[in-house]
């Protein structure tokens, strides 16, 4: 057989990872908090299906929603995103400048296509989400870690890597960061937004959980303090409507814009309708606003009962963090636990995290004593029994 | 700002092409023979609404629809495709060698990840699908094209520029091809997949036309004939279904479908889910058989219109084919008139067709005298109005 293409060995190990994860989702009877998934209860089900119902007839938006869309995508949904979700937020922009992509991972993926040839260096948080580091390591580029402390990226060790490795991009998940919890303090953010602008490189916001805060203060965006271009934001309606319905989105200045446009449309041509039409209807009636104060009440007390948990079951010395919003928290066990190894025998048991390990580029051992723990999508009774089972395990 | 990836360069011809076509598609006035998109009529809306209605609820598949899915793509729906839609056709597979993407265009998309690297070389048709080379152009390979007639590509002519460029793929839409509605003969079939496995090259067979066959006999598609996982082969729903569910797939051998679940993920993890199930209910609620029949109907009485009406209202000396299935037929006009530049007049007269130049990837004034021509989505009245346009703009 024709020899693959050289991305695929590039990409081999964050590849496996990956498949791994996925692998590891498929038994109902495992407490899983391994995965990044919404809860149940914060998909609004019987409400779409009420306007599925509704508005998919001929003489509504039935053939709207079943035909070819603009690549762009949906008008009505590119404006619900400036007003309704970035306006509020500190980010002015205009439906022209925002593409709307299959998730957020599609909007990260069109970026690449824009500005990443290989070898190019792509700078990420220590730890990072490696599911974006696949995507990179797809492009052929380099990821380059950066130190973390508990306000998120040092800003100190980015500008001091920037001068060395002059990357394409520096990609942070600023708020309740995957997989650490952790958040971008106010004036990182600003400082982040300057040194774009400073240093020619492109700051990539991936954003998906922001609206997900159920404690602590608000904070604008990077975007927000970016008066260059330089900042490109990503986001995503899976944390805040619906992971299957695949809509995300990239806001970007006008000739980047152009830039998606083409790759989006030599990537899959536009962005699935029936799932536009659906979004677009929710905001355009009003539900958004509720359905949100839901979803982070939900998740409220969610992380509040894993926290709980966490500090009552887990071994004395363990550290882990206090997210404000999100769907993770991120611990560090002690007395030489491999948290990799440890995940055959946590299944075994029934019970399943995302081992550390994995989301460090480095290798060298980091992350081998530290777990992702996703309490989002456990009801607080599994999370207890889960989080009891896990240090079973642990401790045993 | 930092400069963009090689890419953007590469894919610039392809890339204004593409976005001229959707740029055209915008004012309601026009009667459009440009695009290749179904008929209205075509669209089951109201079906699918019901379906919508029922299934989308918590207690039937609405967790299902709202939620993350396999990379791979949903196990009912790729059983669907291996029973309903690839058995009958001879296409002997399992689901697990089946993966869904968002479009047919993904699809190929995928597929160039896999294998293509700069500097590849990618021998199609001449004419071929300008959206295809505007991804393969995006992957930096270098489309070559090799001679038609009417029964497809010359097979003789593939086979000579295999041993002088020694090419990654041959990318063929053997069945009433866009833009010109011809068809691969059965011999030639054979002997491309025999091609594929004697010189190591990947046959990539689009066929997203195959089952809007509405006269002449049913062909095995490349694929049936493949016995060493040469031949890749890619469809889409978006014709006998929906576009706007952005649904197709690929069908490969088990180490590439293990790489291409691969590059799903990195592309954008999973195809969107409401549409999955929803086709799946379409499906097997048993509605697609009376459903193709009523598209093939429909499609056959416009092929039937357009080609009366070209043969009435065009200039004597015009060619064109005659197409046993799908939306287009193609046209060369007589007398040095280039359809590029009337196409600008034609808007004027609120027609519009795709001009045939932007088809030829060799440039060299090919295809300046010819036009595609989308019947597929006008009503018959339409068509014979459209038709006497723009025989008016032809011989003004």
């Amino acid at each position: 057989m024709p020899s693959f293409a050289q991305r695929v060995a590039t990409m081999e190990k964050s590849a496996a990872i990956i498949r791994n994860l996925f692998g590891s989702m498929t038994d109902p009877d495992i407490i899983s908090f391994g995965g990044g998934a919404p809860a149940r209860e914060a998909l609004p089900m019987n409400v779409l299906r009420e306007i599925a119902s509704e508005v998919l007839a001929p003489d509504k938006r039935g053939f709207e929603a079943f035909s070819y869309g603009p690549p762009i995508g949906m008008l009505e949904l590119r404006e619900i995103i400036v007003n309704d979700l970035l306006a509020p937020k500190g980010v002015k922009t205009n439906p022209g400048n925002v593409l709307i992509g299959s998730g957020g991972l599609e909007a990260i993926n069109l970026i690449c296509q824009v500005y990443i040839d290989p070898g190019d260096i792509i700078l990420v948080e220590r730890p990072t989400f490696v599911h974006c580091v696949e995507i990179f390591e797809m492009f052929q580029a380099t990821c380059i870690s950066c130190q973390m402390d508990d306000d998120g990226l040092v800003i100190e060790d980015v500008e001091e890597k920037i001068k060395q490795y002059n990357p394409k991009f520096v990609y942070t998940i600023p708020t309740f960061q995957n997989p650490t919890g952790k958040t971008l303090s106010l004036e990182r953010r600003k400082k982040l937004a300057e040194i774009g602008t400073k240093y020619d490189v492109i700051i990539l916001e991936d954003d998906p959980y922001r609206d997900i805060r159920y404690s602590g203060e608000e904070l604008a965006p990077i975007k927000a303090f970016d008066n260059s271009g330089h900042t490109v934001l990503a986001n995503s309606f899976s944390k805040i409507f619906s992971p299957g319905s695949r809509l995300g989105y990239v806001v970007a200045s006008d000739e980047v814009t152009k830039r998606l446009f083409d790759a989006k449309t030599a990537t899959n041509s536009h962005t699935g309708m029936i799932s536009q039409v659906l979004c677009a209807e929710f905001f355009k009636r009003g539900l958004y606003p509720a359905h949100h104060k839901m979803i982070c009440d939900l998740y409220r007390t969610r992380r509040d009962v894993m926290l709980e948990c966490i500090d009552k079951f887990f071994p004395e010395g363990t550290v882990h963090t206090y997210p404000d919003g999100g769907l993770f928290t991120w611990a560090e066990l002690p007395g030489g636990v491999n948290t990799t190894e440890l995940l055959k025998e946590a299944i075994q048991h029934k019970i399943a995290y995302a081992a550390g390990e994995g989301f460090f580029t480095d290798g060298n051992g980091l992350g081998t004593n530290c777990m992702r723990i996703s309490f989002g999508s456990v009801i607080p009774d599994r999370i207890r029994l889960g989080a009891e089972r896990l240090c079973k395990v642990i401790c045993s």
